[in-house]
């Protein structure tokens, strides 16, 4: 498929590198270095001989040796000829991460007509322009920003640079890491329904999170994200819900937000996971990317807060997932492994005095009944021990979704050592609910 | 207020202090002497003569000097003869963190009666027992874990230490800082209600938060609650709003968190404002204790992030905001300042190209105008300055409320700025909208 060679390409020509930092054309010329780019790579400007070490052509067409992939950052009147000179050295992407294009207005609207036809003549698939660029974590290419490097789970296609680097930075600082993230901008030729369908089939994608206002073919998004969601799971977030969120929507990218129960409806007969702030996008993502798949609603809530196991309890319930009656064989082996003031029912509170090794004899218990689907981890006050603990169960193949909060030093140490085994961890009993019920309500879509 | 021996004691004794670290009755008073407290502090231990450097005593009847708080830490069994010991000494409150009362069963009731008796008989003001203490960071006693020292507006009352501990910990990662926390436990003599009105009329208390699983005196709670919440925004969290969350309330802490509805009405005629989870708990506290006050339910959301704007008029429209249509002074005012590519609507984008003087020009614009009440400022990709134009802007009276995501090493460093700053910042366009939703509503009903 063309588009492995936006997200594979052995050789990379930035046209419009510069020297200057803090311009565009630097720092993404540099967040490819950084990002350790196991290919070529040819930064491309008339008035500069060398840019970050790097040797400097003055155009594409001077490279020695061939291009596959062009990263523009060129004024977009120059952005036609561009793409003209990446026809003649045998290009087959490009990513236009100039703006001042059809977003501008009829001027800008003709240039893209351009571009396009440039592109189109010569064979060139187009990412933008007027788009925040692409990202390909395992080939090292980072051509956006900010500098994303951990390799991971997730892709996202968004057609908001912000989400899309929202959803890249929290993956990163969580360990979780990103797989490929395509900047939309313009779609003036590659859109959310092609790359939905490419990385439907991408094995290093576990789960596709897409930012759209709007798309060009209701009919079409719709099958191909059915058929996506049938292999892997598919989380959309869509702005233009309300009247005013619609008419901004049209001045953003110029979609048309339309009904937004119509959007809704399509949603839910593609199976695909709606989400509704871009934190509960993430939250998502992080669960369905790493969790194993609950096979029921049972859910059993284990805490040392009893507060928390509350909170918890009201948003399991809320959200249709079932706190469940703790089973007589769990209570049975759990009275002899647990000190008397633990309270035996669901939520299992384990108390202020918990320690790592109770919450281990909970978690095996509870993963080998066959009364519960699924283990809320609550660790208030979070103990030496328990990122071990939540590792080691997970291993008996039932999800155990981690909250901590209230724990000062001994919480970052525990969180770090999540972080290195790229496990999720919430920071609130309700959103860990959220991301349990997401992922519980996914499987069991899947049937 | 007798009250106040809790919050500003001249002299506090640690009853049950430990050589041990981990030991609960280490780490407390390692927390005390951390957190800089300033009156004199005994360690009680009868077999150390010292413990972390200070001179250790028997009993605390051994004490030279008179002791106005005891922070009692021995096994249940003994706390009602070390209340004894306290009255012959003429301490004034206690703050009793050991567990193994009433929440255990009869025979721990039966030693909660005896230390309410000593207690009383005593004239000591007791906070507990089975709680997470006690911290007054005015004067520098954290009687509490984990160690939390910096000073501010949130003050704190909850059945749940680590609902507690995560508010202390979140104010205190962001700069904003707590003023008094206290942990209820089994509320054997001080309750809520009590709380409510000391925190009511304590200056250092911008903000009160109060998570209760239910309370013993409704029609008393929502007169003082009523009281409260005229003067100062008090925010509540109560567990317990499902069938199976309010049967884990009486397993807890043996509350009836009885019909949610009839609770529901109460806070409502109480005018405090009901939170839903413990992120928007804090959330709200974070904006309510640091931002002024808006006139009106009218906001004006800047941008640099289309989607991250559209994303935000939904949010801001749903929970009843109006995101009122630019002014046409503003948008006058901002033709001549801004460049072309910006979007001259509400929301207000200044596109991926934004930079901290364009932020300045529309906040200042907007801030001048009557028909804008708040400002929801959203900063995709972080730029240097945004910091110091927040805060320049907030000094024209309207609140501003902060978001960032998706920058990157920027964004780390404008948000460190922000908590020098005291500042708020929110992660997510919605929970920005969240926040500055529940500030106009608690404006709005102060009438």
């Amino acid at each position: 498929m063309m588009l492995k060679s936006l997200f594979e390409p052995s050789s990379v020509a930035v046209i419009g590198a510069s020297r200057e930092p803090g311009k565009l054309g630097h720092e993404i010329l540099k967040n490819i270095l950084d990002a350790g780019f196991k290919g070529k790579l040819y930064p491309i400007n008339p008035k500069a001989d060398e840019v970050l070490g790097l040797k400097c052509y003055p155009s594409v067409k001077d490279v020695p040796e061939g291009v596959e992939l062009a990263v523009v950052i060129v004024p977009a009147r120059f952005v036609p000829s561009v793409i003209s000179d990446c026809s003649a050295k045998g290009v087959k992407a490009a990513v236009v991460i100039s703006g001042g294009f059809s977003e501008t207005g009829e001027a800008g609207a003709q240039l893209e007509r351009q571009l396009v036809e440039a592109a189109r003549k010569a064979g060139i698939r187009v990412i933008g322009p007027n788009c925040q660029g692409v990202n390909s974590s395992a080939v090292g290419l980072c051509a956006s920003w900010p500098l994303v490097r951990v390799k991971g789970p997730i892709s996202v296609i968004s057609q908001s640079g912000t989400v899309l680097a929202a959803l890249a930075c929290w993956a990163e600082e969580d360990g979780i890491g990103i797989s490929k993230l395509v900047a939309l901008g313009n779609k003036c030729d590659v859109d959310e329904i092609e790359l939905l369908e490419y990385l439907a089939e991408d094995p290093e994608t576990k789960v596709i999170a897409l930012y759209i206002e709007g798309t060009r073919d209701g009919r079409k998004f719709v099958e191909v994200a059915r058929k996506a969601a049938r292999r892997k799971p598919v989380l959309v977030l869509k702005g233009g819900r309300t009247a005013k969120g619609a008419e901004a929507v049209k001045s953003h990218t110029r979609s048309l937000a339309g009904m937004d129960a119509i959007f809704d409806a399509a949603f839910r007969q593609a199976g695909v996971i709606r989400a509704s702030s871009v934190e509960d996008f993430y939250d998502a993502c992080k669960a369905l990317s790493t969790l194993p798949r609950p096979t029921g609603k049972n859910v059993a809530i284990v805490t040392s807060s009893g507060g928390s196991g509350i909170l918890a309890t009201d948003a399991c319930e809320e959200l249709g997932l079932n706190v469940v009656g703790l089973p007589v064989e769990v209570k049975d082996a759990l009275k002899e492994k647990l000190p008397p003031e633990c309270i035996l029912r669901n939520p299992l509170d384990l108390t202020g005095s918990a320690v790592s090794e109770m919450y281990d004899a909970a978690a095996s218990a509870l993963a080998s009944s066959g009364a519960v689907d699924s283990i809320l981890m609550i660790v208030g006050d979070p103990m030496p021990g328990i990122a071990e603990v939540i590792s080691k169960n997970l291993q008996r193949g039932k999800p155990i979704v981690p909250v901590m909060l209230g724990g000062g030093k001994a919480e970052t140490e525990e969180r770090a050592k999540l972080r290195e085994l790229r496990l999720p961890v919430y920071s609130c009993p309700v959103r860990g609910a959220k991301a349990l019920a997401t992922l519980t309500r996914y499987t069991a879509q899947q049937g």
